[in-house]
């Protein structure tokens, strides 16, 4: 397996535009992303947890009740979520853009990003659709740049793996970076294959994958409405479609995990105002439950990711967020080291404070990536989450998100 | 029932005091406070939930299995927990006391806040004992501010009310303002009473009390490892004594509830970098549960805390906290107004978007104090939360706690 360029257009048979359709005041912005598979592929998505669901959310479950999809449309700017003709504008977005391709609206994953409750007028993908797959290109670029909304920058990513001899592709494009937290989709991602996969075991693949990746990424613990994750897997590679869990399912779950925690690491570190990726492992767990739940506890503290941002060794805060967790843990066995690429330095043993170099470590929590490696000795289990610090810039981008 | 001065020192029998004993660096800064009744006095407490457990709390757990007490002891500048020592020191500090006082060292509350993790030694409270003692008065203002660590200004309130014909009163100090959340007696509160009244009694009081006040209060979501609650009632207001669940117990219940509402407003109102308090009332619920699981959602939500800071009537957040609450709600009945002393606002009807004027709401939105009105038509329970903003201020104090 090896990464390679392109992200959801690495994979054969995929095109992909990115245009500003006028749905975002600036015209500067891109607003509506595009993807298209030559031929018809399976699809699997998995969707948001909140009772709260965004209309697209809606409609696109609908689509892929089939397990084929060939196009996906997203814009930003607005979510079209809690308006009283969500449904309706999600599903004539979906008639122009199959009118225009000649496919059926049911073949299309439509999604959308932005703010909840602004009422969304079907005249802007009107006005964009030709200029929309007048651009289709073998690029993503302009895709995966559409359908950002507080992101800094564009998330792409692509794997080359083997499949029964031959060559797949798996890529991807992400958005974040705001309301992410775990127990949902957490965000909108859009994969690609040229795997030839049947629905069925997509969608196990997927459903499997976010329960170590996606659902253990948070940003400010809130769940947003509208997040999404879907992949189209076109089966243009000319492996032997995979039907069962044979080998080459678990070569396909591989490459596909590469590309899951590889976004979920740029989605966290690209958090609202986010100045460090904060990876937090943990080893020696009662279960696998228990594990995640500690994890998580620590990447969702609000303390400790203030404590980051300021590079403050403040191990307490570890302990603490780990005391609440409501996980079973002897918290008096507990140790915890902070780990960055300059270094790693011990600060807690068994749930008590170790003497360290306050110097050594405040080099450690100025890089970027910080890893909290803390093991339980409860038991065999290990976990992974991910997060960012808290910092001014999140509080300055949420304290006035709708103007 | 009316509010009166003098915090813990209006009750009969009560005095305080606070000094500078040398746990915290800067001299200016009291770090040590005392309160005692003159006579025994039923007591009672409530402890964090989180399984990190201060070592003062252990042993005041200890020191109140007989339900009885003398004194308050509290330190600031020092969590004294994850230390191996702890409970040691703990044990110490109340000894110290003890001796000086000629009381027994099991009629000792005593309890800690600061840093975690920091070896806590008896030397400053040894050195500061007859200074301590020597200062006892019938001020509570000393007291109140040795208990403080990052909270703005202290906290004090105190009620008169008539049981069985005898006046009495209640009178409460409290400190926040960071690390507060749900689950847990939230932060240190210590309240004094002349009521006579059971230990038993005053227990089932002090318990049934929290789950409508201090456990409905977050400021930031994380459960601190050594807040307390802890009430002592000397008896000597002259009342027959309360034993069972009569009217004299109903009125001394009212008149706690007024206390500690009281100070959950100011504690949440004093949030680290809070700018302004809110409050999230949730109607029409279906059931208590689901009505406190709503409120609490939306008065963690980093998102919205944000949004208020910004006083952006961003009511999608709100729905969107409710949504991912885990609470059974039909969201799409769902009415939300914002509400503050110069206004109120209608944002949200049915789960949908009202046309509201937005100059309106800002100004609404710009009060210290805000209303997030919530009716869910679910049914007849309601809930009210209180929390705070989340503000730049916030992550500054929290980037560089320990320095």
């Amino acid at each position: 397996m090896k990464e390679i360029s392109g992200a959801v257009t690495a994979p054969k048979g995929f095109s992909a535009s990115g245009i500003h359709c006028g749905i975002r005041k600036s015209k500067t912005k891109k607003d509506l992303a595009l993807i298209l598979s030559a031929t018809p592929a399976s699809a699997a998505a998995v969707y948001t947890c909140n009772l709260v669901k965004g209309a697209p959310l809606v409609v696109t479950k609908q689509n892929l009740s089939d397990g084929i999809a060939r196009a996906v449309i997203c814009n930003s700017g607005n979510a079209n979520t809690c308006n009283a003709d969500g449904e309706e504008i999600a599903n004539g977005v979906c008639s122009l853009l199959a009118q225009k391709l000649a496919i059926s609206p049911s073949d299309v994953i439509v999604a959308s990003t932005g703010v909840i409750g602004q009422p969304l007028s079907l005249q802007p993908f009107a006005d964009g659709m030709d200029d929309l797959v007048a651009h289709l290109t073998d690029s993503a670029d302009d895709a995966a740049e559409a359908i950002m909304t507080t992101d800094t920058h564009a998330k792409c990513v692509a794997v080359e793996f083997t499949v029964g001899g031959k060559t797949c592709r798996i890529g991807g494009i992400a958005k974040g970076s705001g309301m992410i937290h775990p127990n949902m989709a957490t965000m909108l991602v859009f994969l690609t294959s040229d795997v030839k996969i049947s629905a069925q075991m997509l969608n196990k693949a997927l459903g499997e994958d976010v329960k170590t990746s996606f659902n253990m990424v948070s940003v400010d613990g809130d769940t947003s409405t509208n997040d999404m994750l879907s992949i189209l897997a076109n089966g243009m590679a000319g492996n032997e479609e995979i039907t069962c869990e044979n080998d080459d399912y678990s070569e396909f779950c591989k490459a596909l995990h590469f590309v899951t925690v590889k976004l979920c690491r740029m989605i966290a570190k690209d958090g609202e105002g986010a100045t460090k990726l904060l990876e937090c492992k943990i080893s020696g767990a009662l279960d696998d439950k228990n594990a995640k739940i500690l994890a998580k506890s620590v990447i969702t503290s609000s303390l400790f990711k203030a404590a980051m941002f300021g590079a403050d060794a403040n191990w307490g805060r570890v302990l603490c967020a780990l005391g609440y967790s409501g996980a079973q843990t002897n918290v008096n066995k507990i140790d915890v080291s902070f780990v960055s690429k300059v270094g790693s330095i011990a600060v807690c043993a068994n749930g008590a404070g170790l003497p360290f170099d306050e110097d050594i470590a405040k080099k450690i929590l100025s890089q970027d990536e910080i890893i909290i490696d803390i093991h339980c000795k409860d038991g065999d289990s290990s976990a992974v989450a991910w997060g960012c610090d808290l910092t001014y810039d999140y509080v300055k981008i949420n304290g006035d998100y709708r103007t």
